[in-house]
Formats: C-alpha cells, structure tokens, sequence
C-alpha cells in the first residue's frame, strides 16, 4: 500500500504525480519559503519566482544532459499549439514539412502544418492501425528543401514508441515527446526541437517544454504573432508575458523528484521494469490479452491491449474501477484497454495491475 | 493581523489570492473530493473534473449575469495571446480594427493587430502620458467599416480606468479586463468579447477567460490554426486539447469566494472603500504623493502615485518593503509607486498601507 487512499492512477494525461511533490507542494502552498504568500501569488518578475525557473531550467539540463546548443522555454498552449508554432517558425513557402505518421497525434501535427505550408508524409504506420513505428530505411524524403522532419517519439493512444530516432544529415529533427519525456535517456543534440505538455511525464497540465537548439532561431521569418514566435520567448526567458508560475513550479518539484530517484538512467530502468510487468502478464495469459503494438514498438509509457470481446472490455474495466484502478479504457478513438504508466507511477501500481489481469484472465478465459 | 506571516501583497500580477481559497486548496491538494488524486490527477475528461469546469462556468455567468447570447472559455497564453487571435479571428481584410490607446497594453494589443490586418488608432491619451481615459466624445471612428472597437477597461501600468464605456451602434466592442474583471458590475451584453488573464482578480496565471458573443463566430475565416480558432474552443467546450486544470480548480474556488463575500456588488462596494484609503491617503498629504491619474479616470484595482523625489521613492518604497508590504514598486516603465488593490487583497492591506503613507508623509515631507 503506497499510502492511505491513494488511487491506482493510470491516465494518460493529466496523470499520476509523485506522491511527496504533492506533499511538498500542499506543505507550502499557502506560505511559500517563508514569504507570507502562496508561489502563486508571487509575481513572476520576483526574486523568488525566477529562483524557481531557474531551479527548473537547471535540473532539466542535468537530467536531459541538454548542450549549450539548445535553450528550453517553458511556454502555454499545450503541445497542440507547438504543431501550429512549428510550421510558422520553420517552415519557409519553398519547403516541405516532413512528417512520419505513427499515430493520431502525429496526423494533427501534420493537419495543423498542412495549413500553414507544404508538407509530405515520408513515412506512415496508418494502414496496420498504427500498431508499429516505421523502419528507418522505410522513411522517404521528398526531393524538395525539407524544413524539418517531424516524428512523435511516444504515441499515447496507440501505444507505440520510437526505438531508434531518425537522423538524416542535415535535416533538422523536430519530436513530440508529450508522453515520453524523460523515461529514457536521450541524445539531445541528435534534435532541433523537442517539445513536450507537462501533464504526462513532467508535471501538471498548462505548461509546455520545448527545448530548442538556439541555430534554429534564424530561420524564424518576419511578422508573426509576437506570442507565437519562438524568438521572444527565447529572448525572455519565457518571461515576455506571464508565464504559468504555479505550474513550472510544480515542474521544478518534479525534476527534483527524478533526480532524487537517481536521475533519467534509474528512471528508465524502473519503466522498463513496470512495462515488463503488464506485458508479461499479458503474454501468460495465452491470447486473453492482445497487445496492440507489436513487440518491436511498444512502449513504456503507454501499454495498450485488448480482450477477446467487447463485453469482457465492459466487465475488465467494471472490475478494476471497483479495485481502485483509474484511467484504464482506451482511448475513445480505438477503444480497449491502455495503462499509461508515466514516470510517477509507481511499482506497486503496476504490480496491483499484473495481478488483476492475471486474475481477471484466469476467471474469464 | 489577517493572519501568522501573511504578506500584505500588492503585486500587479501574479498577485494575492483569497486565504481561504489557498486554504481549501491546500486541505484537498493531495486528494481531491476523495477521488485519492489531486485535482492535477485526474482525466480532462473525468467527470470529476468536468463538475469543477462547469461549476466555474456557472458561477462566473451567475455573477457577471452573463447572458445566453454570450459563451464562455478558458484558455492558455495569456491576455498576450489574445491580442493576436481577436484580429485572426474578427478582422477581416477589408476591415479596420479600431483600437483606443489608454496605456501599455493597449498599445501592445495594437502592435499585434497591426501585423495582421488594417488598424486606427481612434482615441489615445498617449500625450499626456496615459494620466486619463478619452472622453466617449472624443472616439472618432474612421469612415472604412470597423472590425471592432478594442478598449482596455483597466489599465494595470498607468492606474486608469474607463468610468462608462462606449457604446457604438453596430459595431463590436471587445475590452481586454485583465486587471479589472469582476471588480465592478457591468453589463455583459454590451460587449462582444471581454478577455481577461486569470492572475489579477481570477486565480492563478495560466488561464485566461474570454466571454465570447456567440454570434461573432460567424466572422471567423476559414484555415486559422485550429488552437487559435474560437470556435474550436466553443465546440469543445474548452476541452479541445488538455486545459490548464488547475488554473480553472483554483479559478472555480475564487468564484466561490466572491460569492460568499455576497457577489460582485459587495465586492464593488468593498473596492471602493479599499482605493478611497488610499486616494484620501494622498490628499491629505499635500502633495507630498501625487496620484499619477486624473480624478476622473482613477482607478480601484491600480493605485499609482509619485513622490517628490527618485530619492524619497527609493526610501518610501525600501521602508515599505521593511514593513512587509510587498510589490509597491511601479512598473519598470513608469517608475514611481503602484499598489495593485485587487479582489482579494483585503481591507485591512489598505488600511495598514494607508497608515504607512501617511506616516511616511509626515516624517519626510
Ligand atoms: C503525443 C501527444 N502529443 C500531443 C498531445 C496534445 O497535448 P496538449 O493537450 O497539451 O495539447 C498529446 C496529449 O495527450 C499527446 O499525447
Ligand atoms: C491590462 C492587461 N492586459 C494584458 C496583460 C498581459 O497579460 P498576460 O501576461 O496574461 O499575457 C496584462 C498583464 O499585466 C494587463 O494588465
Ligand atoms: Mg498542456
Ligand atoms: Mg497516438
Ligand atoms: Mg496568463
Ligand atoms: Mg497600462
């Protein structure tokens, strides 16, 4: 038992959070380091707050071992809005958006593109319902200029990961890593832009990582939206207007808390562990349980699967509602099951699981 | 005392929030409701969070009396985001936006416009240093037809704020009320769109309210970005991609605050008290403050004075801080002194800080 009246947290965003951030942050919430005001009620322009944007620029750098090159900003509109911010900043009339579609949220990156540019789909998982990602010799690029070329590393509907990334010379890479961030140790400098909602891996929802090698602020064309160009917030350290305090806040606790646990590599391991643990579970369960993706390209972070009938769905998720199991249906786009097992989730959740599914397949087989 | 250690905070934005607000916040952080999540847990779609979405949405339209003709949303980027997506979405090319410069933030909101489409600068007190609000008389509307008429009801720099607003026969009028929102009744039907970032008399930064004339939407063009879209947000209920949750938590426990304190008329009645502290505060000290707004325009929520000397600023501003109360400096841009007497700084914060000036007053005149 992790603690009293603490729910088996599976949602895939917002999602479980780790349970002493939660408690630091009530711990202070009403007096913030002894200031007489809540973080919230501090102005982002203070001594205190920037502290606190700076704790969280710092602990993200070490963790993700980001390079000089690149800079991070902590900006508002979700992931959703970086796939209309991506082609506004990088993608000039005489170019072509590359995108390799492995699941919904990779074909919105690209709609969003689509109206802003040219773009090309070089590769796509779409016709075997994106249960794999593609091989990297199965990516084509058009002859044209390409402004960048776009992939999702971790699709949290389909439940599918990248293994290997891309890496095409001279072609900036550009990667969703919304549900993915910070489960695995990753070569930053291997990409242009990485951008991330923090309600998965990183935080609560309202704040938006993006870490971005600073080479590509010159291809930034004249005229956009002063909100929408990444320049500015570059230039102001995602300080040009009121950024979300309360929420990079609850970042910073977040990193604090990774790196306490021994930092991405210790992480991974534990993800890696949790995963096996329902992947297991499924495979002993001779067919009751299929996973959606195929071996090569599941993921960590999301584990997808569904059971012989739609009806045993219904009762699975009946059942494990009542054991205290949270978050468990698929996504409403292709139904089933997904237990999303971002960092904060701990063993012990993923173990409660392993052992309902087990059981639950040992009676209804 | 309002309570052990708790600043008297008169921060611009961020800036205080109610005690019992941080209160019940704090009690129910780590589990919510029982659900044994946070509020920061659960789903966007859970209908736990829904119940508090609604609930803000029902409160905030039973306190402003909003009427059915108007819809409102929640969103991310700030009032700043909003001063590029009024002209995407209500600016059509053979039309002008007409914007009334009052201060920083309409000029601000004006530069954005003017990147996108046809935009007249229709009445402005820029030559007098934003000291007051053009008389209704002094609006001359240009002969080309109008977009909207783009007001700023308070402005948070210079402590000016529209007394009466306009009201032209058939054109739009859209008020950005970051600073001033809920602090005074108004009639919502008057106006086509109000936009307001959440940290001054809201909640947390990170959400941003906009009270939206359904019928505008008809004036969107085709192709905008999806997130930048109105209607998108309309549709979906301010649930097309993860919303801010917490933002809107905590927003939908400072509506109820208001409520309590007996709505927005009480809370109006209370403003008044709070600013007239400290406006006779300065009259009584014989010019030793001077109050940078003319009468007529002064404002209840941005209270800025100079004093006779930078020196004298310096020490006032220096004492003030000794004492405890934070967030008196005036903006970068302005100098001098600001009090931000928001909703939620209580009455007390004024009388304390009246005390102060008149103290000061005394001591160095
Ligand atoms: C991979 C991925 N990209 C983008 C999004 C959209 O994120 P947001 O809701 O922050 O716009 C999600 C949300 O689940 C996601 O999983
Ligand atoms: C009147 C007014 N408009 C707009 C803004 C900008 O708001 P945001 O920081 O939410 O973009 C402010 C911030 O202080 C303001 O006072
Ligand atoms: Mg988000
Ligand atoms: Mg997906
Ligand atoms: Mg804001
Ligand atoms: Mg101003």
């Amino acid at each position: 038992m992790i603690t009293l009246n603490r729910a088996y947290n599976f949602n895939a965003g917002p999602s479980a959070l780790p349970l002493p951030v939660l408690q630091l942050a009530q711990e202070e919430l009403v007096n913030f380091k002894n200031t007489g005001m809540s973080v919230m009620e501090l102005s982002h322009r203070s001594k205190e707050f920037e502290d606190v944007l700076t704790h969280a620029k710092e602990t993200l750098t070490e963790l993700l071992n980001i390079p000089d090159t690149h800079e991070i900003l902590f900006l508002q509109g979700g992931a959703s809005l970086q796939f209309s911010m991506i082609p506004m900043n990088f993608l000039a009339p005489d170019q072509v958006g590359a995108y390799v579609l492995t699941g919904a949220w990779s074909e919105k990156a690209l709609k969003e593109a689509k109206k802003l540019g040219k773009t090309a789909v070089v590769a796509s998982t779409k016709e075997e319902n994106y249960r794999s990602i593609p091989s990297l010799d199965d990516i084509k690029l058009p002859k044209e200029e390409i402004g960048y070329l776009h992939i999702t590393s971790n699709n949290t509907i389909f439940g599918t990961q990248w293994a290997d990334y891309p890496s095409i010379e001279g072609v900036d890479l550009i990667a969703d890593m919304s549900s993915d961030i910070l489960c695995r140790q990753i070569d930053v400098s291997k990409f242009s832009l990485i951008y991330a909602g923090a309600q998965k891996n990183l935080g609560p929802s309202g704040v938006t990582v993006v870490i971005l090698k600073k080479e590509l602020l010159k291809r930034i064309p004249e005229g956009l939206p002063t909100m929408l160009n990444y320049e500015t917030h570059v230039k102001s350290n995602s300080l040009y207007n009121t950024p979300p305090t309360f929420g990079i806040y609850m970042l910073s606790l977040v990193l604090d808390w990774i790196k306490e646990q021994g930092g991405v590599k210790a992480i991974e391991a534990q993800n890696h562990k949790k995963a096996k643990l329902l992947y297991t579970s499924m495979e002993r369960s001779n067919g009751f349980y299929t996973p959606h993706a195929t071996e090569e390209s599941r993921s960590i972070m999301n584990v997808t699967f569904t059971l012989p009938t739609d009806e045993l769905t219904a009762v699975f998720l009946q059942q494990a509602k009542e054991k205290g199991f949270v978050g468990l249906a698929g996504h409403r786009s292709i139904g089933g099951c997904r237990a999303s097992i971002y960092n904060a989730v701990p063993l012990e959740a993923c173990e409660a699981l392993a052992a309902f599914m087990d059981e639950f397949a040992q009676a209804n087989a």
